[in-house]
């Protein structure tokens, strides 16, 4: 299950706003079994947001989420941008109307559903609208061959609607899929010492079998301390624990032959 | 001053390791009066770093930035990544190599310069490399029409590097470029309030002359809060101040028609 992001926002690329969605999402992907394969990030402009999902799409991801850009004002342009993307209209939805209506009714804001506020209601032709039920914007989930899923940047918002749209795709996709993983402290061993040993054992197992990579920590008094991380993953469990436990023996017999020791 | 960033690193894509990098470089481009179109993340694999390469190049920045991926381990690929993406092969550089010489010297490591380990001195065809006043692998400028800097992913080395190397070359593109920037709290107005008063502004105001943008504060006994930020652009620095005050003119002005108060 392959995810790719694109974040909207200019407080993204001017150092105001740490992108901590991209991490959080990464990371629900990751635990879940799924890859996050790309995440972009572009400025409030249309056609940045367009030529950005339309690249993205042409890689074929299981999932595309896009992050930012659902709100009322001028500069929030996202689902416009999608839209563009797909060569689709936008067009004033009842249902995300509705939605907003209820948003706003929830927490005792007593609007009137302007023009400027149905911007918000204002979504793709084909796309479904999913409630926020932190904010006010509605979310959007359009099928394009990727399921695509348009979430406020708010983190708040963002977390509700991964959690209650998107987490069960990914896990849905992911299927049986296993992935075990043990980390390794050493001293004694650099990275460059024992890359050529990890380079052996990545070669015999091409695909995303098995992944190794080391980790500097630094030196103390010069010896070189790493952590070596090895992920290994597959639909047998059984087979991808002996797996484990087999590339696990062969590293510790490196590590020994290079002199280094297990902290 | 357009300047783009390449991330590379699966631990930048799995919730390991939050992207402070382009965050910091980001805040340092703005400052200096440039601008950051985009941040692409992508994970250890040639064809991903070479896709990335390449697709930003198409989009001619002046500046693009690559992060990670220099180090000494079969998954540090980002400089055959940047060569393939502009059809060059890499090759050990004489240059790099003593400044790997030089810089375990300077840390007192007595390693040997084996053929792994060279791997860090092994660079673009027609690259000039960097010395790495901080950890070991050198960095990488390339003239292609943009400037290509490739840096560390460590970020007291890249941090180093951009310092050196980079910021001066943001600067100089900038020119006497001048940004001036404003911030009103304003209590009682919503962004949807305000929005077609800001639409206004910026519409009549073509280009990056003027940049608007509402940052919502949530709400105080149902009285929303927002933050508007205004920035006003331009070469000329009397003109830039003239057309700040003219539009904060404009904008307090809206603010009290709209039954809001600063904060």
């Amino acid at each position: 299950m392959i995810v790719e992001i694109v974040c909207v926002g200019n407080e993204l690329l001017s150092g105001i706003t740490l992108n901590t969605n991209a991490h959080w999402i990464a990371g629900r992907v990751a635990r879940a079994g799924g890859t996050v394969s790309r995440v972009t990030v572009v400025r409030d402009e249309l056609g940045a947001i367009s030529s950005a999902v339309r690249e993205s799409l042409a890689r074929k991801p299981g999932i595309l989420i896009t992050t930012g850009g659902l709100g009322a004002t001028y500069d929030d342009m996202t689902l416009e941008g999608v839209a563009r993307a797909l060569r689709k209209k936008v067009a004033l939805d009842k249902r995300a109307a509705e939605m907003l209506r209820r948003s706003y009714r929830r927490r005792g804001l007593h609007y009137r559903i302007n023009k400027t506020r149905l911007k918000m209601a204002t979504i793709p032709r084909g796309a479904t609208p999913i409630e926020n039920r932190v904010g006010s914007a509605p979310s959007v989930a359009i099928d394009a061959g990727a399921k695509i899923f348009c979430v406020p940047g708010v983190p708040a918002e963002m977390k509700a609607v991964f959690n209650d749209h998107i987490l069960s795709i990914v896990k849905e996709g992911v299927g049986k899929f296993v992935a075990k993983e043990v980390n390794y402290k050493v001293a004694g061993v650099s990275e460059s010492m024992i890359a050529p040993a990890l380079a052996k054992i990545v070669d015999a197992h091409p695909g995303r079998a098995v992944y190794l990579k080391t980790h500097p920590q630094g030196y103390r008094k010069r010896t070189p301390r790493i952590r070596v991380q090895l992920i290994c993953r597959g639909g047998d469990k059984d087979e991808v624990k002996r797996r484990l436990e087999r590339i696990s023996g062969r590293l510790l017999r490196e590590i020994n032959r290079l002199g280094g020791r297990l902290e």
